[in-house]
């Protein structure tokens, strides 16, 4: 079967239309001939399902992929990924988002389109921003967005993004009417003197860690949670004042520069009655449980959450990083960025097509 | 037993040596007297061992804890660690970097310290050259280097580091005398046409991933180590120029602008024998492999290798997740930089104390 290349496409005669599209659905009729992408007709090419020229002159593969690649930004990259989800037995058109995929058992004119592919290279930074519309186009016709990243060696990783809510199951942290004692600000921690309120604390909603019997420190997002829940008071241990809210959240930025941001997603889970400990030996800012009965019977924690600027430029080498820990413990990868004074989580996995 | 603080130590009388020092290693022995550090004096005090007093006032736990952090910086991390270790089993002194760490079985007086520990906040950066310089004062008294983080909540991670020089086994790369065909730099990727090279490269030496039947693509760093050995040639897809190397790396760095340092780190590998192979399914540049016998029956990997500068600043969170990761499919995490030319190769990992 012939094809001509005409600017960037690949057109076919009406032959084509019953061989190549009614029966496997490349390309799209158009005025009774077959109309290819580059990449549709690069994998046709290398199949040896066509044959193609370019004003009489017959172009080989090797041509044609040169050819192709100064036409069509990111075509080697493109092609590796058509290439693969269709001999997987994917259906595949080209759209807005690279292209639109079928599911399994579908194809065009018997069900819509399940996701939308954005192909992706390693070596691309990936905006939060960028994310997040590519979901809002994919939510406003009921699909899903999938990211095609390929490696520097041609290697496909899927990912899959969606908006999570995170909602937990723990109702209010405990109402402590009476502050006996007031806790201290030592270095980068607090700890609470007070036994009963170190217990109640701890046992009851899994604050901090014992640091000596009934000792228990909190981190810097604890404490100020907490304090502003007006549960414990705060005194600096250097000049002995005790300290406000505000007071309090300057001194933990002047020890952690990002404290903010990562208080305002601590807090978030927390109001959403998520039980939220350090993330820190998996790498992320916290590990999260839905529900906890007994701090001596911790259930698995199925959420890493890192927060991030809601300017965010992701590296796919950091991100490739984060989720595959995350796989490695069992556990989804959430990202959590404020918009408009509203704490947002995106959860970011790997996808097996 | 009685001690007095006096500026930032706490001394004891004689019988404090019989009963703290000669049978479990606290403190020093000075004139007659015993002298605690501040870590060890709160340990003491903690336990109940001791009672402590400033010009006759007595301390309780709480008043001697928020003084010696004030008279010490790190000290509530120093505690912290200083109590993991001795609670399990463990006689640690005072030392430059932080404490002197005796293997399980010794102690002062009866074996060398095998350890130098330094304590380190999970919030502090910590630069490559810091690491090299304890590695270097730890190796002239024939010790290693432990570094304890301790985590926001107080939970500590030990890990250790040293040099490596990653020995690989392979010989060199296939020579091969005749170049029939010219590579082609498509997009951020090279394409081998010639059907008996790709072959060769592929099979003999692992190189770059068959991207349809019988040709092969290669990465920037790939392409780039086997044009410097003279085994292939690359022409450039948009200008159909021959590259030399200087211009291929200069291409290279505009698609990609650490593509200098990655490169390096790869030469580096490649030369020392190790199979070299992407990592970014692991989040890092490379894996690498000791040995291949047929990309068939391929062996395990058994590091990952992630280039960086030699002015690098460690934030402890992306410490933590690499080697995390890198555990979790059990490989070795090495960070491979440049000085003077030379690449070096530095494994940390996490090590249970």
């Amino acid at each position: 079967m012939d094809g001509e290349l005409v600017d960037d496409k690949v057109i076919l005669g009406d032959a084509a239309i019953t061989e190549l599209y009614s029966t496997s659905y490349y390309g799209r009729p158009r005025n009774g001939k077959l109309e290819l992408t580059l990449i549709e007709a690069a994998y046709l090419l290398g199949r040896e399902r066509i044959s193609i020229s370019r004003g009489k002159k017959p172009l080989n593969f090797k041509e044609f992929v040169k050819t192709a690649s100064n036409l069509m930004e990111k075509f080697e990259l493109k092609y590796i990924v058509y290439k693969d989800l269709r001999e997987r037995g994917y259906y595949i058109q080209p759209s807005v988002t690279d292209f639109r995929l079928y599911p399994r058992g579908g194809h065009p004119g018997k069900t819509p389109a399940e996701y939308f592919v954005r192909v992706v290279s390693e070596r691309e930074p990936l905006s939060l921003a960028d994310i997040m519309r590519h979901l809002e186009t994919a939510k406003n016709v009921r699909k899903q967005i999938i990211l095609a990243i390929v490696d520097e060696e041609g290697d496909i990783t899927f990912y899959d993004a969606k908006k999570t809510d995170m909602e937990g199951k723990m109702k209010e942290v405990v109402e402590t009417n009476s502050i006996k004692e007031e806790a201290t600000l030592l270095g980068d921690r607090v700890v609470i003197w007070d036994p009963e309120l170190a217990h109640t604390l701890h046992h009851g909603s899994f604050f901090g860690t014992p640091l000596h019997e009934k000792m228990l420190q909190l981190s810097l997002v604890e404490s100020a949670y907490l304090l502003k829940k007006k549960v414990i008071k705060i005194v600096d241990g250097k000049s002995g004042k005790v300290l406000s809210f505000n007071k309090f959240a300057e001194k933990a930025t002047n020890i952690e520069p990002i404290f903010d941001r990562k208080y305002r997603a601590y807090e978030g889970l927390r109001d959403k009655g998520q039980v939220v400990k350090t993330g820190f030996k998996f790498g992320s800012h916290f590990r999260t449980y839905e529900q906890i009965d007994s701090i001596e019977k911790l259930t698995h924690s199925k959420y890493l959450v890192h927060a991030i600027p809601d300017d965010h430029i992701f590296s796919l080498q950091e991100l490739s990083r984060a989720i595959r820990l995350a796989q490695s413990v069992r556990k989804r990868m959430i990202f959590a960025y404020t918009t408009d004074k509203k704490v947002q989580y995106v959860d970011i996995g790997r996808t097996k097509l």
